[in-house]
């Protein structure tokens, strides 16, 4: 297989754009990872263009890639529009490197953008009906009250309906899980302490104020056990990176090369997940990736995983092999993921405090990535990280998680 | 470079399918590629899944591969949803050639599906809004109006307009054309009316009645000089393709691989062709997949070709190389790409007369080439064809066409 590098990222700070259009987010972003990289726009061979929400918000369903960059100057260029939901922009950055594998390309581009505040009228929640299968919904929640049906742990009422199905899906994962494993709430709280006090040290973060446990616990809930500040929010983003084959970085100057970072594998899969009793495809994914890179968990010096809620990270670390399956919630009270602790998880926050602008999120973990493995992270930097895990995950057909994303790098 | 072959494929026959859902025309043209290719859904090891406007009409804008996947019982498989508006179906195809040449997969599916008929709310030419940079349809148009302002052919005033803007730009492409060459509005009736009788032999065309030149120009003007049955209609459609290595090849038995077709190049480009003065991306996207595949275009004893309207046939004549710049009017005239001429261009109908459900179309060309190659097209069968060539466009930003593919195939 051949040497992939990442030569250069970018990520907005995810937030609030209503000035800005979809177009403006991507031409800031690939300007400012251009200048990172040390290189021009001539050099990029191709495009891997990841978004979700602009159909469902604006209409623009066809070729959006095309539109975006061409408001970049980027022409004559192949661009395929990838879509994968919350996945989206790892997918982008998995295809940008096997166009490298292929022989074909020496230099690719991989670059997301969503706007979640673009409309008012539209709802902001509405959004996160996109990505379920439309079809099965009624299935998907009569399934998930069938499962719960039997745990031990209060479900207020207001859980059984389906407001939100995302966080009420997550929060009857967390209802399992405390069920089975004896998982506390006040567990879930210091995962959204600790991404809440990572994001404080974030200038890109969305959110940059610190939060006690306790405050997570006081929070309003969304769906039991999820309290607000265990949710990521919703928000606007753009992020990128530029990927090149070892004959490309040879010619560039030492610069550059010093702070490129080897993609060490990448694994895109995608399958089911119904019951906490089946293995998740997610932790398949992670056992390809870490045997791709010639890896064990013990390794990993830094990782980002797919924190839309709380209960998320929990099961992140069981399915990335940091913890035994069960243990997530004592291995988060152990504080082996804090900033220096064992295996500092969400540095830049993750996306309950970083943000979580769909086809841009999977992006701004591979910047947050790069920025530790070059030493660049300042206040949050983890001290010698030389390898490091992504973990991006996206979509909900039936109870199935429909897209994992596992991307290990290594400097 | 590895060589990759089409061991399967299949296009259901493009029409209407009021009462059949994507997942059920997925799931169809799947179980017959299945059949086709002698292996089971179990072989199948990445999905490169095209659809343009599932999201559009349906609010089904996130992971529709996986929805669609799911349907037909595949699990554990990746699925990377792609979009290149009309050319989404060769970008799977591309997709999956890729992946094959990573030497990470195998086997690789590209399956492309679109219903327009799916809806009575929406009008259905709508549609067709919905790959033009909606940001710059009044500069699309604007120029235009003022690139066709010095043509010396009758403009009636309702071509000014901006009513479907996709027949109305390709209107003011014939009439430039026209103009500067002298093409003759008889000469694209004699494409519509070629196309037509092709598609009279077909099965699986949406349109099985044969049509004279006289017919087509008396037929009513939609955007002149372009007559209704020079445009491709409305339609349902899906269509696949099933990839593999030369590895996994040798293990088939001998009656698959028999019927294997290699390709010999692929080639996705992005760009822009403003005018007709300048060179056409496809043009150079045509260049470059002759190199690949070591071919002139004199070798191509068989074409599928993107004739959304009359003119982008005769256009294509020229990007291909089958004649020089100027010159598709006369070359039509001559006979040269009939049923039995010295290259025949489209014997499927194009998408004239087999349909046009956008993602699905360019798969429903590799179908038509992969048939002809075996040997199994029947009463349309080219003689002694050996070597074929897709060339399937897509989109518009401003006026760019957005992405085009050109696909050599070899038997």
């Amino acid at each position: 297989m051949k040497n992939v590098y990442i030569i250069g990222v970018d990520s907005l700070k995810f937030g609030k754009y209503k000035e800005h259009d979809h177009r403006e987010l991507v031409k800031e972003t690939f300007d400012n990872c251009l200048v990172d990289a040390g290189i021009t726009a001539n050099d990029i061979q191709s495009v891997h263009f990841a978004n979700s929400l602009w159909g469902y918000y604006n209409r623009q369903d066809g070729i959006r890639g095309h539109i975006a960059m061409r408001h970049c100057g980027l022409e004559k260029v192949p661009i395929t529009n990838l879509e994968a939901a919350c996945a989206s922009g790892t997918l982008a950055l998995h295809s940008a490197w096997k166009d490298i594998l292929t022989g074909l390309f020496d230099c690719s581009l991989a670059v997301g953008v969503d706007k979640l505040y673009m409309d008012d009228k539209h709802k902001m929640f509405d959004a996160f009906y996109f990505a379920v299968d439309i079809a099965n919904k009624e299935e998907v929640f009569q399934e998930w009250n069938e499962a719960v049906k039997n745990v031990n742990v209060p479900i207020p009422e207001y859980n059984q309906g389906a407001r939100s199905p995302f966080m009420d899906i997550y929060a009857n994962i967390a209802l399992s899980h405390m069920n089975q494993y004896g998982t506390t709430q006040e567990q879930l709280a210091m995962v959204a302490a600790k991404n809440h006090h990572n994001g404080s040290l974030n200038p890109k973060a969305q959110f940059q104020f610190d939060m006690s446990t306790e405050q997570v616990l006081e929070d309003r809930i969304v769906s039991y056990p999820l309290t607000r500040s265990m949710c990521a929010p919703m928000g606007d983003g753009a992020a990128c990176a530029i990927l090149c084959s070892e004959e490309f970085l040879e010619k560039l100057p030492d610069s550059v090369k010093e702070r490129a970072v080897k993609i060490a594998s990448s694994v895109y899969m995608s399958g089911r997940n119904r019951t906490l009793k089946e293995r998740s495809t997610c932790a398949e994914a992670a056992e390809l990736a870490y045997r791709m890179a010639g890896k064990i968990p013990e390794d990993i010096d830094v990782a980002e995983v797919h924190d839309a809620s709380a209960i998320g990270e929990i099961i992140h670390y069981e399915n990335l092999g940091f913890c035994p399956v069960g243990e997530g919630g004592k291995f988060m009270e152990s504080g082996a993921t804090q900033l220096h602790g064992k295996i500092p998880v969400n540095p830049s926050g993750g996306l309950i405090s970083r943000g979580h602008p769909i086809a841009a999120s999977g992006l701004g973990q591979i910047y947050e990535l790069v920025t530790q493995l070059r030493g660049e992270a300042g206040v949050r930097q983890v001290n010698g990280a030389k390898v490091a895990l992504a973990e991006n995950g996206g979509g909900n057909v039936g109870l199935e998680e429909a897209a994992f994303t596992v991307t290990i790098l290594e400097r």
